[in-house]
């Protein structure tokens, strides 16, 4: 039973590969997706695609549209939702995309760093898991399998 | 992941066809779907079906529900879809299968001339995203496979 | 039982107080609401409580989420939305609130004369029932106390 | 129409206290619902009531659940949602009843300051609407009643 | 707790009357609400409304369309249904409105005689409760205030 | 694009083998599936699974179990559902399947003789479209082809 | 804000008058209904209202339809759901209102003695929150209303 | 048409294997998930991934996380859900995942022996068919074949 994993959380390190590598190392038939992870092209999507726009503001609200639009597209075509949390950003996109899944009745799992344990403690209470290490929430997955 | 995706819009020129052709050029994984284009077939589809009508309401009456049934199928089967306005017709039915796909979370996108800003300003900002042209369109659903 | 209409279309002329009138008349227990009906406080409503927009599309931009934001919200409070349609404009808000309350099955009745069957045949056909005239929703939703 | 409106956000500060007179001033029929904002009794809510946990983690995950109970609760008894962010803190309690009022087609605005556009651009484009302070939140508010 | 009954079934009889003199004999806090009983008025109601059609068929179109309209609405504003099977009709809209009940997860009663035990046996299957008589319909209306 | 279309209704002639044999021959990309289309077996099967009842009414109950969750785990599975009622029974499953399709957003058509334009008028009305022949039923999915 | 509360779980003891008590003191705006209590009634509810039965099983058959439409209904009226476990008695019913109402997105709160953590840990989970005494349910709710 | 049949129900003898064996002699095309088997690895899958805790309770709720985890997805993944009760254990897990597929309309089969024909009465009610043995609940899902 092959799965797709949406992997929500920052864009600002690899996370996304070691989680797939090791996903791989250990022949998980899961499909991973996610958000734009190339942060300037995540930026500046909605001048690249619409045009120029009259000031940061509106550069923001055209390229969150369309960053939007590939976010719910590919959280409803997911089984699972992965969501890591850094702890040097605000991270609120993480956030969001946790709380559609739990919305949407998607099984998701947290990693966060115990110093996030007490601002995401709600957040946390309300997923399916919560752990520390990408290892973990691999960890979760593959128990679906044995 | 091949995604469905559902041409809502007018039937009186050929955009679907363009668009078909440059999603083919640039190799995206995309089948397209969408109503009766042929637009004669698409008024007489009542009659050519259930029999000659007492009047031409009840000629419309007979049609429209055959079309609904397609585009009511077809909306459902869909990952996406797509509206195109064109400035000479009302096109009622591309705001309804519009509003219909966002109504069931269809990610949706809305093509329209500058021209139609004003009148198309709450769909617009209801849909996920909104551009000018096909070749736009396009860039945002490759951009969901970067 | 009282019942919540939501008035949908037009606001160019006095549609909505006509009806209101006569259903006072026949003792209806009805409460009506709808969209803004002053349409240039509709048109300005982003810049009078956002600010200044840098041209008409922020303009319109920043007008159609508050518009729609009341929108959805009254439309989710109504029982029965009431869709009228005229001859002279394109009326896309219109098609998109009688679909959003299709969607979200509530009972709906369109209003549209003679000369616009053909156009709206299919959201016509979606409709719960269509009537040409104000006296006639009346009369579809005095049945409903019979 | 009286409305329910749930106030999500931080509670460090007054915000709500300022909101609801200002509501009052202008008599709008709105009843305010929310989170805890004693911060310490949120904090300390699951050792309250449970009894003494083994440390920190469990402490927050007692408080945790019973928090969550507190606010799926009345948000789904409000008619609206209001969000505000702030800039000192991350928030994530907001950004997640956000999204879940979202996802529970609950109209909803959030209020953030100019500082905040960027990093909030994906939550602000899935809002009903934004803006920047209290006094254009209830100016939203009051436009459903004009 | 007042609860609104929709009846659904026959309209040849006064079962209805019958049924809501029993209910206040036991002083049951029930309202009730149901088709159109008048069975020239539910077969006229099209063209009493809308006009005269061009023959039986379009005679019953249009009536059948308001008829619809009526029963939606009054079933999603009950929050119980019951529906009543005779030996001499088809009764073709009990089954459905009875369905339509059960789809929409209202907790719903059969009424029908033994005699139809054979024909019924899947719909009595997919209601809450099947009894033979009005006086056994409302002991279970009955048990609820227990 | 293949389809699983759910023939609901009458049980006692070999419809279904005309329309099947009919949609091969014109190459139509349709899977069939539907009721147990053996009367005997449809009205033992309980019996057959769970062992003598005592009585017809028991037998019933137990068979109509097993058929419900034939019927509602393969209406779930199928993409459109036709509906055939003939004129000699009453045929309160049909009506039931239909019924359940249209609430499951599942594009539906009735086919229905001349002679049952009355009694079905409202059923037919909720339904996408209704014709009077088989023919005419696999003209309207061939449409969904053109 | 009044809120109703359904009360599931084991009718051999007088939990719910003690629970109702202690709400009463408190003076919480909170109206509770929940399943028949009288386990004999609950019983022989079958037998009463349709009459005598071929044995215990279809005796069982008859009131458990009974029992479920009354529960149902009110679990769907119901803002909150507390259900009891004690350590005497298998409790499905308790487990399935439980699961009923969490799967209905009624915030639910279960109590169980610390002998019960280790069988209910799944369903603990799932639930919003688990307390030990009739107190800290109440402590929960009253925690709403701070 | 393959079918994922959910096995709910207890750990603690080999009936899973038995019934797929049995399906494999009847050449039924269905694919089995369930929980976990291993009664140890479930109760020690929390601590297994996430790291010693403080005590048994806080044990449980680490496993009760994970497990859930599993249970939610593949529940969501089936087409049916079969749920074996025995006689010696609470399974309360059982009632939750039954319930759970009943409230997402999934197609459901409970097996439980003649005597827990009483406590279950309510549960075996809600699920669309009760029977005895392993071979019964393939007789029903081969009865889908037929």
């Amino acid at each position: 039973m092959n799965l797709i994993v949406y992997l929500a959380g920052q864009i600002h390190d690899d996370w996304r590969e070691q989680l797939k590598a090791q996903a791989e190392k250990r022949n998980l038939p899961l499909t991973f997706v996610g958000p734009q992870t190339d942060h300037d092209r995540s930026d500046q999507i909605g001048e690249a695609i619409i045009g120029e726009q009259p000031g940061d503001y509106y550069r923001d609200e055209a390229a969150s549209a369309i960053n939007n639009f590939r976010t719910e597209l590919l959280i409803q075509k997911a089984d699972v939702v992965i969501g890591l949390f850094g702890e040097k950003y605000r991270q609120w996109n993480t956030a969001m995309d946790v709380t559609r899944a739990i919305s949407l009745n998607k099984p998701t799992i947290i990693i966060r760093p115990e110093s996030l344990i007490h601002p995401l403690k709600e957040l946390s209470n309300k997923a399916n898991v919560t752990v520390e290490t990408i290892e973990q929430a691999l960890d979760v997955l593959a128990y679906v399998y044995e």
